[in-house]
């Protein structure tokens, strides 16, 4: 951030009184730029002992495997966002909707949030953003093409858990290289 | 949001190509300029039967009483954030977290997750954004006096669940003017 984006005065890196870090604060009309953690939003699309994945169409990690996700938009649920980005990338309708995994990234500045959910269509299939689309058994997991750590990560769990037969919240951190804890 | 925080054109509000709704686009360098949810990240810290609130020294809702939590920051995993509140404005410190409460605000593009913990300390009391902070058990909350309606809803479901011996995690929506679903 160079300029204010309310006033196009330059903004300079300070930490505001009454705080304990630096913001972007305006060297003309004082108003003080936030930034935040983004949350991702996405679905394990669940149809028997199978679950949807796609092949991704853009960059980065083109041409590898994910969870069907992607950032929350101003004024949208964290569950109508990962049913959006669900039907956006995979055309797959889902619903009853369980939180499944919260990770924390911190070296990127993000908080995923996967759900659990029933895949509802038949005729899912690859949205703009998706090359192919696919229900996978455990067993048919490309584990070696899994776009991201925290999406391989997520299915680890998935699938451990799974053969246990009982479901319980995961949570971690994923850390830069993408080593979890 | 007016100018490009980059080099400081106007920007315009428009769908940029390949997108599906508006975003602010600048019309001199071209930079999208997303904006998206924020998190705020709080705990319930407990001891014994008793948990902690807080009563505010700020606006809005100055004088009222609330739960410790904030904004999550930059580079911060959802828990250390909410441990980094309930210090700031509890000087409490917490262990052993667990989420408990998942809350969309979608009319404000907010997201609260709050953690069960343990209180670990007994010279808590408040930081500066609080004047007041107390350990309380269900008959003594100021339900008439808390702050947010996401902070009542989650504080009705905790009690509620507390009596029956069993939490498990609450998820919702809060809407404008305060009704849960």
């Amino acid at each position: 951030m160079k300029f204010c984006s309310q006033c196009a005065s330059p903004v300079e890196l300070l930490i505001p009184e009454g705080d304990n870090r630096p913001r972007f604060v305006c060297s003309g009309c004082g108003t003080i730029h936030y930034s935040n953690p983004n949350i991702v939003t996405g679905c394990i699309a669940e149809r028997d002992d199978r679950i949807l994945l796609c092949r991704r169409a853009i960059e980065p990690r083109r041409g590898l495997w994910t969870l069907p996700a992607g950032f929350l938009e101003n004024h949208e649920t964290v569950e109508e966002g990962a049913m959006r980005e669900t039907l956006e990338e995979a055309r797959a309708r889902v619903d009853d909707l369980q939180l499944y995994a919260l990770f924390s990234i911190p070296h990127i500045s993000q908080v995923y949030m996967m759900f659990r959910a029933r895949l509802l269509n038949d005729d899912f299939g690859p949205g703009s953003e998706s090359l192919e689309v696919g229900l996978f058994g455990e067993r048919d997991i490309p584990w070696r093409e899994i776009a991201f750590p925290v999406i391989h990560e997520t299915l680890e769990h998935y699938f451990e858990q799974r053969r246990h037969g009982r479901f319980t919240l995961v949570s971690g951190t994923i850390h830069k290289g993408g080593r979890a804890s």
